[in-house]
């Protein structure tokens, strides 16, 4: 048996990957002193109530309700609380005291993440957050480490389970989203109010720390375009099928070069049409992945369960591990690195090619009409499929309901966001479009 | 303008991968400072042939044939000659002229990494390997750091891109192995001598480095059991793809207990049956991936370019970066971590289930009797599925030609090989079996 200098952990927050780690930490001890170098030594579990019901059953001794003589006490101090405060507080608190912090908080590195790395790199002392950012995948230390001397371009995650799951459901099964939102609940993996998940919050904060990440570059949240799966129809979902798509809510992160020649970077959540064959179409129910483009190792993806207590614990111990070898050896870790700091651009400025579905009158000269508008605006025309809709068909507006219309689904050519949503104000306004039905972006294509 | 303190790298070879790794430290060198926290500077490129042709066009003042005055002026030494000798005693005199060592050689890791790693141990020193194993996709510093808290319970590759194009082409084209291994040739996938790759002698060396890596034990290539793909036939994969496989060489790296209840770990490396829904399964071309199984991440996978020059040189460069930061804010890195020291178990031990394809006579009792001699070895039956093959049938093997026989397709369920070995022995001396035409193994599963 080999004698290890302990380290001491403080633990706050036992909710359901809490008590996972707490539980993992006891049950194997040795193990993961063998792997850290040192014994990790489990000081106390901070709550806010230490008679609730817990997921898992745990030495009583361990709790206590006072975290901050827990976080004064600790080398590294785990904080599995979520939410801004008191989070923010604590995990100051332990980097002033020169203690590492492990975190899984997405919400509060989203909104505050350069006032605690700025901390952090005050004191020497390190943050680590790879259960921030997809659960059980490692992402954040193949972005920061294995992929530290490549150009990282594009980097497109399904980064919500919930929506995923409820997205695949809506593809795979014929379910409306209501349906596959009831059942998403039902199962536990959409929260009673599911709005942080289906309006795409809880993306955007993810993007926000994969992109800061990925281009050395603080990328704060406000600057995150932000879309949910509120208004995805069950008809879109079948017509991407039928055209050999599926619709993913992707948070996507790129460099771009914008219309002034500027180069920078963007960061967007919305849902898209992602080609049947692309790695990321076949990532079913409520799992994760990130795919990375990168400009010398090409592209790569990462693929595992974005949530679930015991699956994101193991997120925090390899963290976990990383800090106590860290305390044990010594010499500071990596600092968040800012060092490009590049611009970040608008929505305005992203390229990306769209399918735009229209009603219209079915009478000659539309087509050119909807085409001139698409080349007014340097909108260029790749695809088009125009279907007839009978007379008086159910949900479909129209100025004078037995006046014959058109389906014209149009797949474009790469275009800027800026020209496509001036293209798409004139649809709107043009006589003979009836209405524009589904506008998509296309990605992976 | 920030200004760095240089670390001074040598690279020992200018192939595919070594001259990309020189074009992007001098093209890039400005990133790669700012990452690294240091410059990065070239200090020369060892080759054998000044006047060789080379892929990229460097400055010729770089190249030098004395390699040894180079390793000893470095602080980092990238090896990227491959093969035995040179390389392993170019490396042990960086590691001990205490310099960091990057390499991308699985062939001397896999059969000296314990002489390497403790070398490297023994002055502080680092050996940095991310490129050894699937090219660009970041898989050992994940497997080394990210899941250090976690017990990894199975590793299984698509390791080899050269067999799993060859496999593809079979399964979605129809082609031959000769005729797909001739394609792969042409298109620079296969070598002039392609046996180690189809003969899986690859895969089985990054089999060794995954599982000691995975299960923190020596596991030397010897104990690897190899079986490549030139005994799959076009019958096999077609059988195959209308029974819900794919027909894959994967390299499987578990736990397991034998029958004696002693706890251990395996290699191996061999075609498998691949059920279609499986990630793996999607893993078309030469790309690689590599799928993962925690006890508590649950499944993940890694998926990329595991080859290339350039591919490849992404992996080298994060390593370099690692090793430039290591050097620059001091304290030991990893050492190779055999703490768990756990027993290598033969292949007898490997548990799993199995498709045997028999031809068999077509008669009353026939199957009777091959179930009884199944269940004497005790392999239990999952699935049957018999059918009557025509009289005097193009390539099938029988005493009498004019006799009728039969194709009996038995699924088991999951069996140990020494049972399998046994109960295959004893079907092919079974007189109403006229032969045992495929044993395949059903992974993933």
């Amino acid at each position: 048996m080999i004698e290890y200098r302990n380290v001491k952990v403080a633990l706050l927050g036992a909710g359901s990957v809490g008590s996972q780690v707490a539980r993992l930490l006891l049950e194997q001890g040795d193990d993961l002193a063998g792997r850290a170098g040192a014994g990790l030594e489990l000081t106390g579990i901070a709550v806010r109530d230490l008679d609730a019901a817990r997921d898992v059953d745990l030495p009583r001794e361990l709790y206590t309700t006072d975290a901050e003589s827990l976080i004064l006490g600790a080398d590294i101090v785990v904080e599995l609380i979520g939410g801004i405060e008191p989070a923010r507080t604590f995990i100051l608190q332990a980097l002033n005291s020169g203690a590492d912090v492990v975190t899984g908080n997405k919400a509060l590195l989203a909104s505050h993440g350069p006032e605690l790395f700025a901390a952090a790199e005050q004191v020497g002392a390190q943050l680590y957050y790879e259960a921030a950012v997809a659960g059980a995948i490692p992402i954040i230390r193949p972005l920061r480490e294995s992929l530290a001397g490549d150009r990282i371009l594009r980097v497109m995650g399904i980064v919500n389970g919930t929506t995923n799951f409820i997205l695949d459901r809506m593809d795979t099964l014929g379910e409306s989203l209501d349906d596959a939102l009831a059942i998403a609940t039902d199962l536990g993996y959409a929260e009673a109010d599911p709005t942080a998940d289906i309006e795409g919050y809880d993306a955007a904060q993810k993007a926000t720390i994969l992109a800061s990440l990925a281009f050395h570059t603080s990328v704060p949240l406000a600057a995150v375009h932000r879309e949910g799966i509120t208004g995805v129809t069950h008809a879109q979902v079948e017509a991407a099928r039928k055209a050999g798509f599926v619709v993913k809510l992707l948070a996507i992160c790129e460099r771009l070069t914008d219309d002034d020649g500027a180069d920078g970077v963007s960061a967007r959540v919305h849902p898209a049409l992602v080609p049947l064959g692309h790695p990321l179409a076949a990532v079913h129910g409520a799992k994760n992945a990130v795919f990375v483009e990168a400009e010398a190792a090409g592209d790569l993806m990462f693929y595992g369960a974005g949530a679930g207590g015991v699956e994101t614990a193991s997120a925090v111990l390899g963290d976990l591990v990383s800090a106590a070898r860290r305390h044990i050896i010594g010499g500071p870790g990596l600092a968040e690195s800012t060092h490009a700091n590049l611009r970040v651009l608008p929505m305005g400025s992203v390229s990306t090619s769209y399918q735009i579905a229209l009603d219209v009158a079915d009478q000659p000269g539309v087509l050119a009409t909807v085409a001139g508008i698409l080349a007014g605006h340097g909108v260029s025309v790749e695809t088009v499929e125009q279907t007839t809709v009978p007379k008086e068909s159910a949900g479909v507006t129209r100025a004078d309901p037995a006046e014959a219309t058109a389906t014209l689904i149009i797949g474009t050519h790469r275009a800027r966001e800026s020209s496509l949503a001036r293209t798409v104000a004139d649809l709107t306004t043009e006589a003979v479009v009836n209405s524009v039905t589904s506008v998509l972006r296309v990605e992976g294509a």
